[in-house]
């Protein structure tokens, strides 16, 4: 969290990103759902690192490419713009990769009951 | 609604959509948030028409452009992609207009209680 940087009016804005680290930006927080801004410039999941929620999520990339490991399936999937996906809480998954050349813009919408 | 059509693995594959009528397709409906793809070809709200809605509403703009007018307000708001918006439960609001000459793909997220 970056929690002095106020989101951007435009999604594709990244004039306040510093690629050294992943930046999130909380754009709405309401009735129990959060909706955050995340830019990724080339981070991904630290080696044997699951993400593992209690809350379900729906990402979609705006920009970039990364590739996601979803727990039990046979393969990664490569996620580019306009590629979207549900991950129902407490399904184990992990950031494989994000593009190393140029910045990876997600929207990730957390549904918190 | 176009519940026949399935929601698109990638938010910018067009080839399900009619333009002669605006698409709602539903990615997610869970926890109480609905999260919509919307494509407009040139639509707007019909004259004297304005959206009451009783949850909260959060749009933002992934291709095209679109008019909308929040209804107190001096001026309309004009989107671009990646420009996004929160609307209140009961802030009336209307399109004016959509990109007459290209698609316009909204996501749209309901947040309800």
């Amino acid at each position: 969290m970056n929690s002095r940087v106020p989101a951007p009016d435009n999604l594709f804005d990244l004039s306040a990103v510093d690629p050294r680290a992943e930046q999130s930006l909380t754009l709405v927080d309401a009735e129990g759902v959060k909706i955050e801004r995340i830019v990724s410039s080339g981070q991904a999941s630290p080696p044997g690192f699951w993400y593992d929620q209690d809350f379900a999520e729906w990402v979609l990339v705006l920009a970039g490419s990364a590739c996601l490991r979803l727990d039990g399936e046979a393969a990664d999937r490569v996620l580019k713009p306009g590629d979207h996906l549900f991950i129902a809480a407490r399904r184990k998954h992990r950031v494989e990769w994000t593009d190393a050349a140029s910045a990876t813009i997600w929207l990730a919408v957390h549904l918190r009951r």
